[in-house]
């Protein structure tokens, strides 16, 4: 261990020596400079935070609370890390890592299961909605908040309904458990209820700044959220198979299928944004509707010589041992491909989500107990919803639904931009998402361990 | 392809049909937006671009001309993707891309070969420096532009001084020679090229601004690269082996050997960037001493467990021949799993590199005319640096430093930002760039191929 200090210290010498010429030295700014520090800084953040799985917890609660550490040095007077919260591209890189992990996620998931729990997964969407809709506009907000506007208790209402499926989603991933059929209805009520939300924001907007909605608009709105995504399921379907038999035609060597899932899951995730719905919608329907069969003939050349060389030259009661052992790799193959830029990117969105977390919001007392409140009216509305789920662990299902995430805060971004709710409401919701976001991976990881699903 | 058509189609109307409910829909700019469909075009467009490869051509060369058809389309007035140029993310990932690049190329080198090829190279790079300043500065300058100040030929030669590595380095990959001593010499040369560089701009610069430049400034810059390289190298081993250690004893899992490599490139990029090399050095350095025998450790207890079984199914005859085929993937582990960021960022920097050819300077006669003599200038001061080379193929090494990119870019820009040249010469070291750039792949490509190395 003495070793290691030393060699840390050395180390540490040198950047700081680094730094000092740097300050001194021609300026030559053509590079990409300091976000590159950001980015190893989070990605070994990310991993020494793994050290939570050796307690049983989920990988991604120890980067949301070491993300939670390095973004609130600053209370102790360390502000190194602070330029990570205004790095551009570190937050892009962190946009394009959810998009990266919901991708992973469709592709691990399967449209024809998809369509077996799609009703339950509605019911649960649509009952997620509309008790923490009522609860917060209509009970827990008037009676823990009185005396604001109509459309301040609108908007809060409106930030209890956001599904943010990231969370829950890498919990599962991490505990192995996307293929439960649990896994599966809370993925696609999250993506209705991103459909919901897209809505239900439009009308809370409508309001807050008309005075009114007229029915005609909800329609139009609900009419092109159903349409992009009947859209993009039907025509992705379609344009997966097809371009994946033009790309393996023209196929020029490696990375061609690597490229061909990437830009997929982008342009899907690019037209999910223009559209109005978040692009992780759309990076999960195009992990979706890619399918393993899409890609069989792009397997290399070289891999079919060389398996048929080993499976050759061992007696044939063997040969199915090995083709057995060789077969899932290539398979899974885009997963495997994909799987590195997830190591990449996906951990700078959680350590960042963690960053972002503002402790001091937690300091005023009497803001604390109202998002307290509020935080329990959020997990148990969330909960109930469960029970819509059928034939499965419901207490599952409720819990996966509970993180409320940057959806949350958007809407709220939202109402403090029209004026409609103030800063303490403002902070009250910080708080429930803070809450929601860092208590769901530790009890949703107990539930999934208490029994074998 | 009929049917593509009707495909392609189909998702274009799609794509409009998105675009328009876009513009009317509620604004929530929360997410990465355009840039996705950016990255995705670049993808598929250098993916497009690999037919070269068909023709014999190296993969980079189509990368870089899809890139100027891209980044010219504006000629013919297109200007869908003009937006690419100015995308602040897609810069970065284009410099990330070059930076993971050279990181794979210095994984593929090995610091002994380096260190054997370490005195030629070094000659090739001060001959590949001192002709083309000479010829630049005080011959074809003032013989070709004349009555301009001393100081725009000093700039002038400094240009032409510059190695860039990206180009021929990838040239080297396609073809599968970075193996070779060539590619070594080369590799090196334009290493010490860019320390060197640093020198000559910090002196160029200071002529230019005060008018002198003393030797005391030129010795300490002159310290602090080599100190700078030398500390890189040694610290990195020691650095490399102990983290090594370290990382795979909290071990936690999948993604921790990528994430140590990939976080050591980052740092080590950035360190070179702050002491005002290219950030590329770095990357190249933390590859060179990055070696597969630190991570023996790392791979995983499944992985064993795995292995085990397989051999044990299998009568000792043939163990041999399964251990000998799985032995080489995971010795190779950590370059298999930096390629499919490989995949994913270095198409990114050479379309980049070609969208921001301008071709437009081709069109005045006159300063074509200048281009195309100190392009020939550029062309054989750099091959006859190669004759410096030893018993190798000279030809190769000296074709190799041709490619002047972006670092003469760079000094050209600062340059002009000084005042010293004028928007003429600019005009004429944009073109030197750009045919250095344009022309070595094929020629390089052509003489790999002419003899087996």
């Amino acid at each position: 261990m003495k070793k290691y200090i030393v060699l840390m210290a050395v180390i540490f010498g040198f950047t700081i020596y680094s730094f000092s010429f740097a300050s001194e030295s021609v300026e030559v700014s053509h590079g990409p400079g300091i976000t590159l520090l950001w980015i190893a800084v989070i990605l070994i953040a990310a991993k020494l935070s793994g050290l939570v799985e050796k307690i049983g917890q989920p990988g991604v609660l120890g980067e949301l609370l070491i993300g939670v550490l390095i973004g609130n040095l600053v209370l102790f007077g360390i502000n190194t890390f602070e330029p990570i919260k205004t790095d551009f591209v570190v937050s892009f890189l962190a946009q394009l890592g959810v998009i990266i992990l919901l991708f992973q996620i469709g592709l691990e998931s399967n449209i024809a299961k998809m369509k077996k729990v799609g009703l339950r997964a509605g019911l649960v969407a649509i009952i997620g909605v509309v008790l923490p809709f009522i609860a917060g506009a209509y009970i827990v907000g008037p009676w823990l908040l009185p005396g604001l506007s109509q459309n301040a208790y609108l908007f809060l209402g409106a930030t209890l309904t956001a599904t943010s499926v990231g969370i829950t989603a890498r919990v599962f991933k991490d505990l192995k458990k996307l293929g439960t059929t649990e896994a599966q209805i809370v993925l696609g009520a999250a993506v209705i209820d991103d459909v919901l939300g897209l809505i239900i924001l439009a009308v809370v907007s409508a309001i807050a700044t008309a005075g009114s909605v007229s029915a005609g608009t909800v329609s139009i709105i609900t009419l092109k959220a159903i349409l992009f995504l009947a859209g993009a399921i039907i025509i992705g379907q379609l344009a997966a198979k097809n371009f994946g038999k033009f790309f393996s035609k023209i196929n020029t060597g490696t990375g061609m299928k690597f490229t061909f899932a990437l830009a997929f899951c982008l342009v899907f995730a690019f037209l999910a944004e223009e559209i109005g719905l978040a692009p992780i919608v759309g990076a999960f329907a195009a992990g979706l509707v890619l399918d393993p069969v899409h890609f069989k003939s792009f397997r290399g050349p070289e891999f079919a010589e060389e398996l048929k060389e080993t499976v050759e030259s061992v007696p044939a009661e063997h040969r199915a041992r090995i083709l057995a052992s060789v077969e899932p790799h290539s398979e899974k193959h885009i997963e495997n491909l994909i799987e590195p830029i997830g190591y990449f990117l996906v951990p700078i969105f959680f350590v960042l989500t963690g960053i972002n977390v503002k402790l001091e919001t937690l300091a005023d007392p009497k803001i604390l107990f109202v998002a307290l409140a509020i935080t329990v009216v959020a997990f148990i509305t969330k909960i109930a919803a469960g029970l819509a789920a059928g034939k499965v662990d419901k207490l599952i299902v409720g819990v996966g639904m509970i993180p409320r995430g940057e959806v949350g805060l958007i809407f709220a971004t939202i109402g403090l931009a029209l004026g409609v709710i103030s800063d303490s409401v403002y902070s009250v919701i910080v708080i429930v998402v803070i809450l929601s976001t860092l208590l769901t991976p530790p009890i949703l990881a107990a539930l999934l361990k208490r029994k074998t699903l």
